[in-house]
């Protein structure tokens, strides 16, 4: 991890103002931050707030009732009857969640199209009594990030989403998981964790071959795991050369583990880059508490080629 | 409101031991009093465990990550590549939102079943320094409960959804809201919200024009709205007669408003009537923050009636 960036200076963030004071840091930055980045994704896809049909909101760093979804829809201009999906407890496997559940959408509707942000304020789950070594971990990974993007029913640049999966390894659901208190949501990260790419590359495999694929031989690999070790493990398992995951390590350089936006972020390296060639075919995953996988299978869809 | 079910007996309700333990008992009440209902759901729609594809788990009224649908998946042996969406911000919509994600899953997926799961424990979410008009309507009200319901792709006696929509009544994102502090979710309610059924109506019929159908002429209706001079009032916005009601009428009167639970409560009600005539037209709908209605347009599908 070369640089994060995190939403109060150094000297504020290692302060704990109490979790009520927290979590209003977490909207007054939610609602000054999120509007333009979600405006970019639209203007990327070339579609209006009124061309949304779903907003699946994720973020696991602050809570609010009602979801920030609502204040957007007011405050950006999306139709009255647009869907809100907030989703807050599926951690760093929220952003594949996000992308699965807007491939269902669509699937279901293919007229419409279903926009996704995640919001994580991780340096504001800080917590400057845990000392235990999964704290010190989640102290030295994790960054804070936003990052949205437009799943279409039709058209587009980018992942043609053809097939997702979830899968939970058996008996480990308390392995990461959230200790909530009075002074907020304590993360805590059982020893574990690290070693559950061997697991974890099977349930990849399966999915790949339900679809006739190989999950050792695709084009392109954007996964969201919790450092670049639990990424050279994937790639062992995975019998994958570690360069494939070179997008995925390029964000937890540059900005740390930023939870549900990694996935996001790393797919935005791979549009970067030029895209890979039309009808690549990819694997998008994400892990989390669960431990859940969060997996879906896509080819690269070329703007310039006919359909 | 004549009775009402809490987890715990009331002298220990009205006492606030912290968020940590309110959050705790969430947690065991959860564990201890889910799985039941659950089998008795899965029984009822005759099917196993491994016939679900998705868990859709809704609870404004605890905290969790994971969220209980991992613990679920293997508690009851749920197939490890069981979907889980969590949903805890959409408050009494949630209920409306659960059955209207699940509409949607089985739609993109016809052969897929989705389990659907409200678990709400308002006592836990007393707040005994909580004296506003709002707080005290909220103890006066709300109660506990627990319901659950299969939603099929295909086959099933009930009602076979064919619609559904949200709509938000703009600016209104701070009437019905929880403020987060370090005492937990303090529930607040605009003295606006009563009044919100004249805005809310005509959303109501406009899915139902789309969908060809009169709002106000329909077989059966199956509404969460937060108490029952709310239902009156739709009932006079609708030109529907209040017996229309008479399903979530009883609900609020045996249990309380119990959140999102409330609507499969109601629905029940209408299968242990008899359930109305093969093909009847009805509505479901639930209100929440945002301020959120969540709707659904569907035709009853008596099992005996060849399809």
């Amino acid at each position: 991890m070369r640089t994060r960036h995190i939403v109060q200076p150094i000297e504020e963030t290692l302060k704990h103002p109490g979790f009520e004071e927290r979590n209003k840091l977490y909207e007054a930055e939610a609602k000054a931050r999120v509007p333009g980045v979600i405006q970019r994704a639209l203007d990327d896809a070339e579609l209006l707030t009124t061309d949304i049909d779903v907003i699946i909101y994720v973020s696991c760093t602050g809570f609010m009732m009602p979801s920030l979804t609502a204040w957007l829809i007011n405050e950006m201009g999306f139709d009255s009857t647009t869907r809100q999906l907030p989703i807050a407890q599926l951690g760093c496997a929220a952003g594949g969640a996000a992308i699965n559940r807007a491939h269902d959408f669509c699937t279901a509707y293919p007229e419409a199209n279903a926009l996704i942000v995640a919001c994580e304020f991780c340096s504001l789950c800080y917590q400057p009594t845990d000392i235990g070594v999964g704290s010190l971990l989640w102290n030295g990974l994790f960054g804070d990030g936003i990052a949205a993007a437009v799943v279409r029913g039709r058209g587009g640049e980018g992942v043609s989403l053809e097939r997702n999966g979830s899968y939970l390894i058996p008996k480990t659901e308390e392995w990461i998981m959230y200790d909530v208190k009075a002074t907020g949501f304590h993360f805590l990260l059982d020893k574990r964790v690290p070693a559950t790419m061997e697991p974890l590359a099977p349930a990849l495999k399966d999915l790949a071959g339900e679809h006739g694929w190989d999950a050792s031989d695709l084009d392109f690999y954007i996964v969201h795991a919790g450092g670049p070790r639990i990424l050279d493990d994937l790639s062992t398992f995975l019998h994958v050369d570690p360069h494939a995951f070179r997008f995925s390590r390029a964000t937890l350089t540059e900005y740390g583990n930023i939870a549900s936006a990694v996935v996001l972020d790393a797919l935005r390296r791979l549009f970067d880059e030029g895209g890979p060639e039309h009808r690549a075919r990819g694997l998008l995953a994400g892990f989390g508490p669960g431990i859940t996988a969060e997996m879906a299978l896509g080819r690269w869809h070329r703007a310039d080629e006919t359909m």
